[in-house]
């Protein structure tokens, strides 16, 4: 690590008005101790690193050209951010990021008065900064409000959404496109297609060039000519420029400008900033610019664990396959067998392990960009048709959909297979990632059948059984992270629907856990065991429909019934389990245990199980005050 | 009403293969055939009516050019769905649509296996059409796939994301973009602004013709240009017409053309039958075409209770305002208090009451389109600068943003107001309108208030008590229809937030009841006295956060605890209700009545409730068999 000592500039800089009277050349110096700070710090603790690398001259143009925070700025999805908080005053704090207690991976209203508007989500900017325009338009305050935007986030529809509202409600707003042409995963825009295009084709430039010419060189009609181009200037730009589309939203388009030369990005903004109703200033930025290692290895580097600053190579940790390859590896056994398969994912080959159907099968495979509706919809067009469409969004990003699957899916009984990779807490990236609401989200919809393995190997069945499954929609949840090494055995087996299996026998008290909460049951029991408790694991399997024959065998075999699940306890799996005993008048003692009624911060997957009590010691206590008295949970309400 | 003799064509059509050989002539006499038999039966029975009568020749041209059901059609949002209807088998039982065991008002796949995807939420039919066509495209079949969508819907962001992921896969997909410039309410999409501009700026036709005089006069300069421009011509058709949206997305533009002209239509469709990637036909329609009552009255038609077909007045029925008008009045009063106060409506002004404040106060008023999701965050984006905005929404539309209320929200702890109308069974509109899940989806989002008012004196109070609430993101639910006539007195009254009200005392047996059902529950109490039961009556106000001190003291003073609501009964109110007992060991019997695990069909709100006992008699009823036996719950999970 490099000493403070070596940097000229950055650790001067408290605050943005610091950089207001910087010229040219110490902003470029500026910028080059920013990406030097950031790699310095990020290579030794993990982070979301390429789009920060992306965005250093945009974050000190935006700050030197803006009067931040009274200007407000408005990042979409947050994790471009780190060059905005090392210039906001928590620069010293960089090297907490994502950490329990530490600063956000994200943006953070209760962080910063430079976070305007928190996101973790994308897609979500322009219509945060609309609404920021219309109050400063209703309060009569003057304040400019910026939205930047990478080209990823332009394919979730609640842009176009905002855009189109921009458009007609004329705000004063400047969207600025970071456009790297490389989202988290290579683009699936297609009006980047459609730019590129543009811009490159040759006809285009010679014939843009000839009228020009004819209209300089023809004394006779060059001058009619000219007098009727020049009062459409403005209307001709935009139709000949890439920037047809944002006109056509409402939106005046400057640019494109290169998103790495500081000159110029603060000339625009300065260009843009008296200028009154929707603005789009379109900016070419290569993600991990500057780094190397980075801009060799876009993907890797979105988002990083530790690694060797010189090489750019991770420092390898030794472990089980996760389950997000597990899924990923399963999936492309299965299309191998029956080419009615398929994989989508909005946006996240790599997250999801979509990456190995898309390497292995790609006629299977289909990216639809990050546009979760979408995704729902589109498979439910695919299952009308005998196409079994295997849908991989994270838990927190299928709250998108939630519409699609009740309303194009479960109300048409459509045979869709929704895989929920990172449901339950997903550790640094924090509250906006945490799954953990989807069990309270997908249980009241007919028809679904809601799954969670104990295991990888229970994963592939999952899988297998669920694409087996005609009847309706299926959705698997499972966690972030390593599997727990169990062998895989050859092929798959096809699980009873509805059927809970019972993992250890036992006398005074029954648990019934949830996915990754079986593990951690298990590991409990050994705990209870050591204080004479014998506890009878059953592994939940079907959070929908429940295994209704095995509650009533253990309503009338144990007074005392747990449920653990790393899901919301309002409305999740224990909720189920007590609307079945309540049902059938059952009167055994209750204990959920689950997520709370909070935002759950960020923090490592472990420290945030031993504060919640949801690892092996944690549940052993709860259940062994549960023995003890009558009333032991906190109150889940608020 | 006509007599089938008065019909020379329509009574011959069982099929759309029957009018395949029709000559224009006849397709006229048709299409104007095919319009007087739905003013005939809809003027008797009601319905959506406008959307219909725009996309008559549309649908003619569409059965008469693709070999349906072979080729799939998708309807948007499927309100215009009537001719289709008709000409596919139908037409007999057209007069029992929206009606009990009548034909649905929507399209609906299980019946006519013309209706290739259902719908009744808007922008879904370009997701649905690409997943057929990419599966025609894996399965190798030859298929054509149409969509046809609304200029409303395209406000939409699905719409666009299913654009962009088209245009990415070059799929075979045709849209057809019916653009009545008028969706629900007057147009709020911004491209069609642009459209009109395009297509009448005398300007830009002069500029155009100059271009073209100038290759044709001029030797020297002419050949060259026009060499360049002849290769150029495809592209600077696309540029230089109203398609260029389309076209930046992917899409080969057709149009726009008229839509009424039935000949036309046949042609173009003709034209682009054999074309292969997407295609985009933008035809110009009116909606109520034909019809002159329906043409001057866009909105009230849109869909109508019964009316006189000569004059298109509706037959009036006397009764209770609505809670929709109590709602629009009740913030148009505060507004005028509070003008910090705005509201948004997702192209819903009418429906949601929102037309009050845009009449009396639009400075404060905000229509986004058809976009929920966007509506959310903005209502954030406005919420971090002190603004209250108070987003109504249906409940059923309400789905599109729960991702938004989580992450944009309440995450943040925003102070959003959020109005439900249409909660519980709406009735005719069925199982895509119903708003059987809004207490479910929201319930376990962490900081947010729900509330349910008894009457409309009550919802003018939670509505006031709402805005006053600082500490983040509120929810009033409230069922479709009349409201039930009590006097709303002057002025406003907050209410204690989590506090219930007794509505009746008594001794038996103890009934929560949340919204509508306070009243249903009070006259079954009536109907329990007379049978020597004695039922307290508790209007629970707020399902979120619950009563508690309440509960504590109905646990101590009652064997047997009822809860009422019109929510699904998974993850419901009721389900709150015994969380906490359960978190409390408190052992009461408990009958939770609601929605059962099923998507509840068509018929009006007091047929479903009757078959549901939700209604007096059928509470009563359940509530007997409570008293008398130990388990008397229909299971609700299947």
């Amino acid at each position: 690590m490099e000493e403070q000592s070596d940097y000229k500039l950055l650790f001067k800089i408290n605050s943005p008005a610091d950089i207001r009277n910087f010229t040219s050349s110490q902003l470029k110096t500026l910028c080059s101790e920013i990406r030097q700070y950031m790699v310095d710090v990020i290579s030794q603790i993990g982070g979301h690193f390429g789009g920060g690398l992306g965005a250093v001259e945009l974050t000190v143009a935006i700050h030197k050209v803006f009067n931040t925070p009274n200007d407000l700025v408005v990042w979409d999805t947050g994790h471009q951010a780190y060059p905005h908080k090392i210039l906001t005053g928590r620069r010293d704090k960089l090297h907490t990021i994502r950490q329990l207690n530490g600063i956000s991976g994200f943006l953070k209203r209760s962080e910063s008065e430079y976070d305007a508007f928190g996101a973790g989500h994308a897609s979500t900017s322009i219509s945060a900064a609309l609404g920021m325009a219309e109050a400063a338009k209703l309060q009569g305050v003057d304040k400019k409000v910026i939205a930047v935007i990478g080209d990823g986030a332009m394919t979730g529809g609640m842009a176009y959404e905002a855009m189109n509202n921009s458009g007609v409600l004329k705000s004063n707003l400047i969207v600025v496109l970071n456009d790297n042409n490389m989202s988290i995963a290579p683009n699936v825009w297609q009006i980047s297609n459609y730019f590129t295009e543009m811009i490159s084709h040759p006809e285009y430039n010679r014939f843009k060039g000839a009228i020009w010419d004819l209209t300089g060189k023809l004394d006779q009609f060059g001058d009619r000519l000219r007098k009727v181009a020049s009062r459409l200037e403005s209307g001709i730009k935009s139709i000949i420029t890439p920037g047809m589309l944002f006109e056509a939203l409402g939106f005046r388009y400057f640019g494109p400008v290169n998103g790495h030369n500081i000159v110029k990005l603060v000339k625009i903004f300065e260009q843009v900033k008296p200028l009154t109703g929707p603005i789009l200033v379109h900016t070419l930025t290569e993600k991990g610019k500057g780094y190397k290692p980075a801009e060799g290895h876009i993907q890797r580097l979105h988002a990083s664990t530790p690694f060797d600053k010189l090489t750019g190579k991770a420092f390898q940790k030794a472990g089980p396959p996760s389950y997000t390859s597990i899924f990923g590896n399963a999936l492309v056994e299965i299309i191998k067998q029956k080419s009615e398969v398929v994989g989508i994912t909005a946006a996240m080959p790599d997250g999801t392990g979509m990456d190995y159907v898309q390497k292995e099968c790609p006629r299977n495979y289909f990216d639809v960009g990050i546009a979760e509706e979408h995704a729902v919809t589109f498979a439910a067009g695919l299952a009308t048709q005998g196409i079994i469409p295997v849908v991989a969004i994270y838990s927190t990003f299928l709250q998108r959909g939630i519409d699609q699957i009740i309303h194009d899916v479960a109300l048409q009984k459509l045979h869709v297979v929704f895989v929920m990779d990172r449901a339950g807490l997903v550790g640094a990236d924090g509250p906006t990632h945490h799954g953990s609401f989807d069990i309270s989200y997908l249980r009241y919809i007919p028809h679904i059948v809601i799954m969670a393995p104990k295991d990888e190997a229970e994963l592939r069945d999952m899988l297998f059984t669920a694409i087996n499954y005609k009847e309706g929609p299926v959705a698997i949840r499972y966690p972030r992270g390593s599997a727990l090494g169990v062998d895989a055995k050859d092929g798959f087996e096809v699980l009873t629907i509805g059927k809970s299996e019972v993992v250890r026998k036992g006398d005074d008290i029954a648990i019934l856990a949830v996915g990754n909460m079986v593990e951690n049951s298990l590991k409990a029991s050994e705990i209870l065991a050591g204080e004479g408790i014998s506890a009878e694991i059953i592994n939940v399997r079907f959070v929908k429909p429940i295994d209704t024959q095995l509650l009533d065998s253990l309503a009338s075999k144990f007074g005392k019934i747990v449920t653990v699940e790393e899901n919301a306890l309002i409305g999740g799996f224990g909720s189920a389990v007590i609307e079945y005993f309540s049902m059938n008048n059952y009167k055994n003692d209750f204990l959920r245990l689950g997520l709370p009624d909070v935002f759950v911060d960020h923090g490592t997957q472990a420290e945030l199980h031993q504060i919640l009590k949801l690892d092996a010691p944690g549940l052993a206590d709860s259940i062994k005050v549960f023995l003890s008295k009558q009333i032991i949970q906190s109150k889940v309400h608020i």
